[in-house]
């Protein structure tokens, strides 16, 4: 019954509207003694954050954020730590909103956007917070990022979190070209060099002409150890389904080879066994690193699929709050597809499930 | 933290293993005064019953249900309801394993079956019920249809509830051919009766050669009324990937156009809306029948992807659990494809999480 | 939201009514390879059975204990731990109801018994198991101790876990004369050899003219080392006024001085500190046990009060559930004391308190 | 697990320390449409708040509530409702801390106080923020008060809640002089007029030799519905007992009779019951006006003991971090008694006690 909470151990409460004053998240259950500042977290929001490219929304907002509790440091701590440590009590992060524009939303009081969750909140609800999509923004996904950031630090420097984009609107890469460091030289995470072009040309066009397109994006985590996780209803699978699905715009989340899965023999599906030098060693990873809930030590390997960014220029049917019928076409900012900004999400939600399964493991102490 | 127990106000806690005397669940927060008998679960335990046809395992199981606490008769109450009704307090139900073979094993207690959970569970408790995978067992999942049974009661007759399987390995339907019908006159839940008799001339060549294939399962659910679900993190969408993924060997989980979403246009994307006697009407269902997290009012629509059967009686490489290579072929018993069987199960879950969802607009109490 | 479940890592969910077939538990969240047999459960059950002195109810229970999940042998956990051991999964614990006497309860069907739930669960379900009580009987305790006696193999040898009657009616103990071994030699869990015999004319006279009396019990745990627990809203003291609360009958609680601290001057109430064998040693326990939510070290210290048995001989006035005003009195089985034997019910919740707590600092698995 | 968050449907998480940048709450689950603004909160944050006489902490705090979230309006709300409502979302809570002394805190990072958190805080995490109790200060309670005036939008008109302080150190008042309205008119919550002078001389007694002494506060909500609640593991007393304790200082909660009922005989503890005006009456509130768990529709009465403030000007021994033994006395501001300003606490946590369990009723929505 945590609408607005996820985790179980290391546990995030987002809140915040797209045109209030501020966003912000408090994270409960962060371990004690853990290095923690600004400076932690400002970069995973800066590569989220709107306005970088032509490829993403043009609201302007600086995303800085602010820490208000949960760290404390003196000189001792100083001495041994160089900065601020966590103490294990709940870390409020705070994000001003700057770019609230002040157009005129009353356009929109009325309309139900397709594809956007104003109809679902209103029958719902009864009103909404219509600026902006309100809660329903994307916005509060900046949240989650500074929580991630978090999350990073509780895994440690062992575990290491990426996500690419791997298919745009209809185009995927090729899979035999994956460099993790193509995804920092191009607007859209893309890993593989050859395909970054083509998909400028693409969406271009797509943005040109008003319309979206959507995205698959692959997150992965090295480094996880074996054990992770549990049976049942607390499977390290169906948290990490339940916090991508948790995206806005989501609307498929799979493991390892995921829905290709259903197509594959048991012979070619079973990942082998061998040793390695003392250790388990899988011949391939069609289970995405994760067996019956829990890692397996491979790396987790998770994809989603973000929907066409529903706000477009062509005009689409719709009705009013009162039962009119009419049209609506998006006016001002638009965003060509959303899926782009949601890798820096992804790694982030794939980091708090790992965090809240390690603490698991550990306790929530952490000591 | 509920690693057997799924749901918020509808909270269903599983517990049994393959080879134990008896599995079960513990149902709390039904409402009161919903009738039940076990005349209205036994029939959903026999549509997931082992050993109906030669597709699935030949475990023999009657799968008999008790119903041992949660309800209550009188005479008053036998004249108004014509049997006990439940009365708000924790339902619990039992099945006796009657089927656990005495035949030894002590050839897989050393041994880490790929695909299975074998290995990951030693790594994480030290220690297993190896007989028939124990927990891991898909034996579990007749718990789950149980309690899909008492949510069904909690939905009522106005909410149906339908699961078809769409791929069996490779082998898609044809969705004209659609039919709720032609799937309970086939032993694969096949709604395409054109797809139906090549999927049987292929699981037969699959069972035959000791092979296995995976399926996608489609679920479905008419009748939830617009409002159902919660924003952000208690999305209806986000509880759905959760139950679903948990469901054993399932690997991707999808709402809507799911994974297809990526490749469309914004335009083709949308959810046109229109008025239709006083109500409004989406003119597609791209988004399967949610929004924001919360319900359209459209048929809400799941699917999920079961990854091939793991025991094959090809020979796998595997290794021991002191660390020796090994191969392993499975004996005995072999289900061509635990997918088929998953179509209950499905069903179940989507039970199970809209009747939660429910319970959060009438409150728990149910008056 | 868990009506029938208490705890966060170590959860335990209680099932049954007072006249129906059996009741039970489920323990999740129970660490793996704990040496567990009904014969680590059954002699605490046979210390809250009924009918063991003339002092309690007559009803006639064996309350025999059978473990259905969760555990496994084999002869090489046989050779290690000289039988079977937790597994990790959810254990589920099952007891007969044996004295469910067949006389007619039609009689209380429509009346609302003073101090009793019937109005109340009327008011809340529309209907109610009025046999014996149904779920508010105080034999859903039994559920409890056999899951208090889980959680003392959770916590092991060190950990040591007793209870007391303190006062009977108005007749309180001279502490001076404490003797935890004079307890276990009189119907009343009496720590106190000159009150027993006084407590046992008074029980006495209030059970021979049909009247009942109160109770309070102190609960001790000695051996808790310091760190365990909490701050702010998860902390020990919290989480032991709830489980404690939530006795039948009880209407308070206090931790160490409790109401008493009220009348101490700051200087009498300051538990002051030196230093023993190069640990912490405080000079006094008015905190009992816990500052800050968290566990001192010392031992800690709970009591509750139970209000007297609220079913008695002489008629009371009350009302039916149509509003007609009419007399009730209690016949048949009459137990003068229901405070006595909730030193059991009290030392199985201080358990489960404590192993929830012990699993925050190890993690789940236990290993 | 929720260490920083209580409630069920109606969660509050409270963040921020004693002398960090500012403390908060954010309010999970207020339903949509509820008139809401800084002037619903600020008068019960006035109530609690420091330096309103010479018998409270002298630190000097504006407690200037700001809603960052969760509240929307526009002209047609404005109309309707007068100015913002809530939206269903996350209501976010900032109150600055504006009187963090720049003291050296150097002296108290060795030094365990007596009675204070600091011994246990540094076993459990390794470190703590000692700066005027960090985490652990009474300032944590700012946000309680101001979720507990949201709790009372919840609650609605028709239910008043009320807390007095009904014994000040040994003195306890008269309770056939209580007068709620003598509660405003003197600084201690007194409800006898009669004795709060004398009150008033103790406690200044108190104050002038730096002594401290403790309080029993007795919170009362009236108009509460029968039905509200639930039995065994969501009692009503159970969830309040858990709130009440959760509360700094404060070492016993008790219900209606309470420890007092144990001494009672039944007959003289049984609430009998009679028809008036088509209502159940009880004749006596013996039970605090909950039964199984369940509201009666009396008032709920409930009593907590705080013990005396740690923080005395006389020296106690105590120990170091590092082992060596010496002596404390507080310097600087100093409380005589704590429990004086946990009266606005008490009925905070009776609201959003009484909040969480009204929505369990309602449904979340609200609508």
């Amino acid at each position: 019954m945590s609408h607005n909470t996820y985790g179980h151990l290391f546990r995030v409460t987002t809140w915040g509207e797209s045109h209030g004053p501020s966003i912000g998240c408090v994270i409960d259950g962060c371990p004690p003694g853990i290095g923690l500042t600004t400076e932690d977290i400002q970069p995973w929001l800066d590569r989220r954050k709107p306005g970088t490219s032509r490829f993403v929304t043009q609201r302007r907002e600086d995303d800085e954020v602010s820490i208000l509790s949960g760290v404390f440091e003196d000189d001792e701590i100083r001495r041994l730590h160089g900065g601020p440590v966590t103490t294990g009590t709940p870390i409020s992060l705070l994000i001003q909103n700057t770019d609230q524009r002040s157009r005129d939303y009353q356009d929109i009081r009325e309309l139900y956007r397709p594809g956007h969750a104003d109809f679902t909140y209103d029958r719902k609800y009864g009103l909404r917070d219509y600026r902006g999509g309100g809660r329903s923004s994307a916005r509060e996904t900046a949240s989650r990022v500074a929580a991630g950031a978090v999350a990073r630090k509780v895994l440690g420097p062992s575990i290491r979190l990426r996500a690419a984009v791997i298919q745009l609107g209809p185009h995927r890469i090729n899979r035999d070209n994956w460099n993790w460091e193509t995804c920092e030289s191009n607007p859209f995470w893309c890993p593989d060099a050859s395909a970054a072009p083509l998909w400028e040309e693409y969406l271009d066009s797509i943005r040109k002409k008003g319309s979206s397109c959507g995205a698959i994006i692959e997150a992965v985590a090295d480094g996880v150890p074996p054990g992770w996780g549990a049976p049942i209803y607390g499977k390290l699978d169906a948290d990490l389904a339940s916090a991508f699905m948790s995206i806005n715009a989501v609307k498929g989340v799979e493991i390892g080879a995921g829905f290709e899965a259903a197509a594959l023999s048991g012979e070619d599906n079973a990942d082998e066994m061998r040793m390695s030098g003392g250790d388990v060693r899988f011949l391939s990873n069609n289970n995405g690193g994760i067996l019956g809930g829990i890692s397996t030590g491979q790396p987790i390997v998770v994809r989603m699929a973000v929907k066409p960014t529903s706000s477009i220029l062509t005009p689409r049917q719709t009705v009013t709050a009162s039962g009119a019928e009419t049209d609506i076409r998006t006016r001002g900012r638009h965003d060509p597809c959303v899926g782009v900004r949601a890798a820096p999400v992804a790694e982030a939600m794939l980091a708090a499930v790992l965090a809240d399964h390690k603490l698991r493991h550990t306790g929530q102490t952490g000591r």
